[in-house]
């Protein structure tokens, strides 16, 4: 957005108190003290059994262009809210920690560090916010896509939300979330020049009312492009739209490429299966039926049910704005701390609430593959100094319910947070966004059925290392030992 | 977004048939006749009693900036899918036409056109998508902030959202409508530098985390900030956050502007109506309690129901994401087209649903208000010849119940679509954001009681003018008599 400022930046793109929690970790001279930041969510979104990555490649976007331009430096001393020496500092910042991230594509968990920095506090710090935009936004529409894409199997589905996606960019990276996720099209034009997604899309009611009858409005498009999938129910779906999109179908013969045609209202299980006889008596058995108008899983689910003959599918708003849960709720939290010999620190957040307490410690998550099925056994939370690939035998359980687990003898583990930037280099060997996408769908062939089920799926396993779990517990006792001191 | 392109422009941030389309209108020669399309929505977002009109801005932005870029028609003729000749004639594109609407801050309603574009046909498809990605979901958040705003009344309402938002534009526009719709502040940096709203925030968990306890992070921070409002829920409200803040707010004393301590979890009726003697107790009566904690205007009303001590609120998600009802909606829709002998020519787009179908013809909103005491008396629409303002008495009816009707007599009419461009010519005087807010309020005023409250509101009417009647019931009557033809 240029805006009023030709120069607008990014670097103000947070929550004012990032800022301000700068300013006193600058002053106090302890802004440049290592701190380790984990992002996690902590329920599964739509009460899927898994979640999709995404949100990467639009983080290394801003990550890499991140710094304070002049008009930024300017506003922030007219707030009146921040030291001229502090703000001097923000002149010369530049991101110089290490990232370490899910890939795109990579099947996710609750209750796991899916994105961990470990930076100066005051980096780390300033970048919360527009981390957490991001990614609460992608990894819901991607999950969503994949909930979508997992019920119409192999059949094309297409993303048409734009017109009601939450603004411009939303459109654009909600999208590109949906192919990551695992639909094939977009109708966005921008989001196919930018991301390489195949675009798709013909014409709208508004073309049949400019030439009044449903039969002027084909021919006239007929006469100007080659793949045709007409709309037919701007007046009347069975009796003007399809008897209309056949005549022309014929009279163009081979000169047109007729794909089928399109229904965005009415009875779609009715019509579609009188439509399917109408196309197949006049001997168009491959012209497809597209549908769209407000489908999500459900009601995609609910067609099949009754039958209904469609072939295409377009999602627009369901999709494009998570509409039954439109934001993942991951947070950010500091796991760690430098202290002022140098060491790192573990720190914790309490709650009252059992799952909404952090677990302390940098961390790594490793996936646990069967060696012989391949098949996941569950994610394997260490602390980073461990290494379950020295282990033969891993003895697994549910932190919350610890008399929950199970021994994994013959494994793999593989850690999932690979490097991003390390020490301010950025290393990372980006995939392409096809190649994101064919993640998504191997990993999802290494899931058990039980936990891909759209609905009431078996619980995926995501367990702490004994010594991640004892960290944790050990510093929830002695904030309890230190909040009785202050009782006396 | 910069991205891969430099010189990346909004002109494709279309959808594939709105181009689809205008190739098929140039090369048929018909690109260039005039035509009428009008936005409206048919359902009130919220079943709220009025909607808040928010978007204009962005896309007075998005119209004056839009141009195809060199990058944008070298994609375009990748794709094989439009004609050389077609994509020469966008290289020189630029919005010529004329665009009528309602102003931000406005009051509006379902069924009436809130946004009125006239223009060569191609133009006008073109930046459906935009349009309508724009208002979809700034009218939202500008009617969930009105809807808390009201509930809060003259308590300071901030918006917290961004790390929830969909994506960095979501974010920023957002927190622009959220303003418009009677909010005080907000988190977001950049949108207090694009767009002068206040900003707001102090510190969050991670700085009590970095110091370890909150006697030392609420120093660090009184000694680095003149304000200082604690966050005292990192290890535990009562017993170490609240003590803590008035320790360090009593030996600071005049050193710093003590406002107040903020609570982001657990109990907020019960912590609240604690925190508020402990602070009285200690001779702070003038600190403010700031909640924040998934809260919308329900959780807000219970919490002042069960008599929680709450001064300032901060609301994130459900307000940022319109969570209840994540869209509006609206609709773009062609209502007259020029035929070959230059008359424009009302069209309709059918349905089986009534409320679905559009009403005819290029019209005008007038709000119709009583001389003696300025209230509402309901939206008028007329066909655009029209003028109310000559008649002394109007007859108000229900369209879609036709028996449900009144007379209005001693009335003031004002006409609400108004001039932003006229035939390629910008000619708004554009209003500051403050006076765009300061417009919902004014607006807010001359509306009756029982259309504001939040629940199960009376119908505020939108009804259309005899003339405007007529017409549609004639044109669907037409439609009706073709179709008979075609079963012949």
């Amino acid at each position: 957005m240029k805006y009023k400022y030709p120069d607008d930046s990014l670097a103000l793109h947070t929550d004012a108190y990032e800022l301000s929690m700068m300013q006193t970790y600058w002053k106090q001279g302890i802004g440049n003290r290592r701190a380790v930041f984990e992002a996690f969510f902590r329920k599964m979104p739509f009460q899927n059994g898994y979640a999709v990555f995404a949100g990467l490649d639009h983080i290394i976007e801003y990550v890499k262009n991140l710094h304070f331009t002049d008009s930024d430096i300017e506003y922030l001393k007219s707030t009146n809210q921040f030291d001229d020496d502090f703000i001097e500092y923000l002149r010369q910042f530049k991101f110089s920690g290490s990232i370490r991230s899910f890939q795109e594509g990579d099947l996710v968990f609750n209750h796991e560090p899916i994105f961990q920095v470990e930076a100066p506090m005051m980096e780390a710090q300033l970048i919360e916010t527009a981390i957490l935009n991001i990614l609460n936004f992608q990894i819901m529409i991607a999950t969503k896509a994949s909930r979508i894409k997992s019920i119409v199997g192999q059949q094309p589905v297409m993303e048409f939300g734009s017109r009601r996606a939450q603004e411009l960019d939303a459109a654009i990276w909600g999208t590109r979330a949906a192919y990551i996720g695992g639909f094939d099209a977009t109708s966005n034009v921008r989001a196919g020049k930018l991301f390489g997604i195949p675009i798709s899309g013909t014409h709208a009611h508004a073309l049949v009312q400019a030439y009044r009858n449903d039969y002027d409005a084909f021919k006239a498009y007929a006469e100007t492009h080659r793949d045709c999938v007409f709309l037919v129910d701007t007046f009347d779906t069975l009796k003007s739209g399809v008897p209309n999109a056949i005549k022309v179908a014929k009279e163009f013969g081979n000169k047109i490429n007729f794909q089928g045609v399109r229904i965005d209202s009415g009875d779609m299980a009715y019509l579609s299966k009188k439509v399917r006889q109408m196309l197949d008596d006049a001997g168009f058995k491959d012209a497809k039926i597209y549908a769209s108008n407000g489908l999500d899983e459900k009601t995609i689910q609910n067609l099949q049910m009754q039958g209904a003959k469609i072939d295409v599918w377009g999602i627009g708003t369901k999709l494009i704005t998570a509409y039954d849960q439109p934001t993942l709720g991951a947070v950010y939290k500091l796991v760690a701390f430098e202290d002022k010999n140098g060491k790192m620190v573990d720190t914790i957040k309490l709650s009252n609430n059992v799952a909404k307490m952090s677990t302390p410690g940098k961390k790594q998550v490793w996936r646990i593959n069967d060696r012989k099925d391949g098949k996941s056994e569950g994610d394997y939370i260490t602390l980073d100094d461990e290494n379950p690939c020295e282990e033969s035998s891993l003895n697994m359980f549910n932190p919350n319910f610890p008399l929950q687990q199970k021994d994994v003898d013959d494994f793999n583990a593989r850690p999932m947070l690979k490097d991003i930037w390390k020490d301010g280099q950025f290393v990372y060997d980006e995939p392409t966004l096809d190649e994101s996408r064919q993640r998504r769908a191997r990993h999802l062939d290494s899931l058990w059925d039980e936990y891909k089920r759209d609905l009431n799926p078996e619980v995926y396993p995501v367990d702490l290392s004994q010594k991640c779990y004892d960290n944790k517990l050990n510093m929830i006792h002695r904030i309890h030992e230190y909040v009785k001191t202050l009782d006396n």
